[in-house]
């Protein structure tokens, strides 16, 4: 059961030119300059190096580096669209990359059975381009669509705001096209809804961050796309009268509910301050505020969401609302939801968590983490805002105005102590949508029953003997 | 990863006894006759032999159980309702039952964060009723749902008649607690929507037949109550014309089509005919029949029914349909549909399939089932129906007109071959919602991707490494 951390091997020039022969010259990248773009990340908070990154244009090519890889114990770090935000997608140091991005084929459409069938590579944002040119919905969607991967995207079972009525990427899976450690192909794609033959293997590699093997393919579902779309962006007093809006738009809604952003007003002011173009739909300040939206195939749903907010209004609940006439309004209310991100950098130092609890507990988890951090750090201005509906808050605490950054940032760790102390107390996690990768892999033993680490320690070692998929990230190496 | 089965060892006076211990006399059966209800089910089609049945009252005393038979490799089959169609639930002989009906508790309710924590031997219906209580809806609905427990709906990953809208069981679970082999509690019970902290383990166990561990209680999503439901029943020319209403439904009425099921008319025949209180809602007679239910928190789906069915006719689609006008007629559509599993046992053998294909497969899969088994034994009447939106067939063959039960029902490894045939050929599964069990284990290995094969037995032998947990389903032993 232990797994141990090789010290990556120094690749022998033997065995680079085995691996480049497998993918060719073209697509084996070696030269420093071009190695950069896969070894860093965006916000360049992680950076490793590698001696050589390869990029498959096939299943059978990624089973061959697999292969090899076992052979000369070869620590392997698999890629989509570089846009994780745990580090689980960079190397350590001298990892071999694999950068999936050449497999981006969609192999099958099918609007009967509303399935598509794409390669790991394929963009998220041309998977929804795809499903919407054969008059479909695939709903995940996500800040970094436009880059992001559909491999990485089930690797590190994104969320993103379209959950809510359609489910984390786990749920729009029905398939996996795998290749293990060893360059074995598992294939288990599938166009089936309902099918109980033998244990459910997707759901093993989904969200394991690429440490069990690399998904090459995969079948999504398709829905429907909506005819109608209704949006509203609202004022009220607390999280406590958000949920209860949340109960009255489930209710009224059901299914048609979409979205159910919950914001803090210092995250629209720094929206607006900082966000180009972005303004307040309201005419004046609350301290918080929601962002719905109802989607339907039909028309109709306008009553609904004017019957929620009426009966939001009557029962004290919606201080003020504004409903989307057009889609550039539509579209303004999501910019000053999607700027909140960025606008936080002016600011001055961030200290970020995507923490998610039970969504009955999210009014009392912000106002406990709030009074910790501020008795931690006098000044610090929590930024809490997400997915009320799922119970996930982005948990974001900018530094007091004028203070160090650096100073600030350095007390990363004690802030989430404080924050993860909250989160643990209400049974919640520490990592709703983002994954463990690098970041988090120290603190996942303390915040994770036993027993589960065991398993998971059980399965790594199953799947991957030799530890070379993506080797430390989700669990760290234990002494032997 | 070879897992030989152990012929089942005779207990010894000394285990028994520190058994009996455990869960205290009261709770170990022993005695034939009592013993006989754990050891065959309903239909008489599996039956087994054990010296002791074990009624354990707490998660504790199935982790002392658990341990126990680990110490001295007494073979465990866990049992819930008993109510499994594929003999999962049934020892082969000499197996220590468990049987988890005791532990029924409503462990908690919350109706903000819309989840439900359950032990694992409560009974379906009583946690459609606890959820209707407080105003939620437990949507999963089965044929036994008076009699199947929560904990066998996940190890068998029940589906039913509204996974088309809801999912099946593995959709409706956040979290499990899980009993290993070796006495292990794995306590991932969660309430949480996204949680992103390392491997996903509920999905290893739910489905998985009791093989990898016994599921001791679980978390599940509540959804709003529908307040509105509408049903129509609709006469139709073929499963292509039903194909074409489903995507007229979905494209209507989206997440609000709850039901979508299909029967060809010999079932609904059998059904008017030996059903006591059934008759067919149309006046005349189709070739196929649709049951159709829109389910919705609000009003306004009689106007989305009707244009479906409007839609339909314009189309030629829908030759007649009825619209229920109220609950009773509501509960007679409802009732045919029930009825039709019955019904056909008057009519002789009745040689049973549990298939899903793609979708749009639907119709060519019919056609070519019934063709190939006519062919095989003229005067076989095929009695298909099922979930057409999850591509789910109960395809089910009577015998001919007045031959011999006896002789038909010797032929049913013959008939799935040809079924199984074409099922395999549209890349489709041989069992869609019953599991594999006993049934079908010898047929599993034919059927599925040789490397799924492998990965599930190093799943079994990580996790039950002495072969104790329901030894023979699901994976037949490896000679070694």
């Amino acid at each position: 059961m232990n797994i141990v951390q090789k010290p990556p091997a120094t690749l022998s020039p033997e065995t680079i030119a085995k691996f480049r022969a497998i993918v060719g010259d073209k697509y084996a990248v070696t030269d420093e300059a071009d190695v950069h773009q896969y070894v860093t990340e965006e916000r360049n908070l992680f950076r490793g190096t590698s001696p050589l990154v390869l990029r498959p244009g096939s299943t059978a090519e990624v089973a061959a580096i697999c292969k090899l890889a076992t052979e000369t114990r070869t620590a392997l770090v698999p890629q989509g669209g570089n846009t994780g935000l745990v580090g689980g997608q960079t190397p350590y140091g001298g990892e071999v990359v694999i950068s999936m991005r050449r497999m981006d084929r969609l192999r099958e459409i099918d609007t009967e059975s509303n399935t598509m069938t794409v390669e790991a590579g394929m963009i998220l944002q041309n998977a929804q381009n795809r499903a919407s040119e054969a008059d479909r919905l695939f709903p995940l969607s996500l800040g970094s669509e436009g880059s992001c991967t559909i491999g990485g995207n089930l690797s590190s079972n994104a969320g993103g705001t379209a959950a809510l009525a359609y489910g984390v990427a786990r749920e729009m899976s029905l398939g996996l096209e795998v290749v293990l450690a060893d360059g074995r192909i598992l294939n288990s794609l599938s166009k089936l809804k309902k099918d109980n033959t033998g244990y459910d293997l997707r759901n093993l590699f989904i969200g394991a961050e690429g440490t069990l093997g690399i998904i090459t393919a995969a079948t999504l579902k398709l829905f429907p796309k909506p005819r109608a779309i209704e949006t509203a962006f609202v004022g009220l007093k607390s999280p406590d009268d958000a949920l209860k809006l949340l109960a009255i738009a489930r209710d009224e809604a059901s299914g048609q509910l979409t979205s159910f952003e919950l914001i803090a007003d210092i995250a629209v002011d720094f929206s607006v301050r900082h966000g180009i173009g972005v303004r307040d739909p309201l005419a004046s300040k609350h301290a918080w505020y929601v962002l719905m939206e109802l989607s339907s195939s039909r028309d109709g749903i306008s009553d609904t969401l004017e019957r929620i907010l009426e009966r939001g209004m009557e029962e004290g609940i919606v201080d003020d609302a504004a409903i989307a006439a057009n889609l550039a309004q539509r579209q303004g209310f999501w910019k000053l939801r999607e700027e909140i991100s960025p606008a936080q950098k002016p600011e001055g130092g961030s200290i970020k968590h995507d923490i998610s609890v039970p969504v009955a507990a999210v009014p009392a988890f912000i106002a406990e983490a709030n009074a910790a951090v501020v008795k931690l750090l006098p000044g610090a201005r929590p930024v809490p805002f997400g997915h009320l509906g799922d119970g996930n808050i982005h948990y974001n605490v900018t530094q007091p105005v004028g203070a160090n950054t650096a100073e600030f940032l350095a007390r990363w760790h004690d802030v989430s102590d404080v924050v993860f102390e909250v989160v643990l107390r209400m049974h919640g996690s520490i990592s709703a949508e983002h994954g463990i990768g690098q970041l988090k892999a120290a603190d996942l033993p303390s915040v994770k029953d036993p027993v589960a680490i065991e398993v998971m320690r059980g399965l790594k070692a199953m799947l991957d003997p030799l530890n070379i998929m993506n080797p430390g990230k989700v669990l760290l190496p234990v002494k032997s």
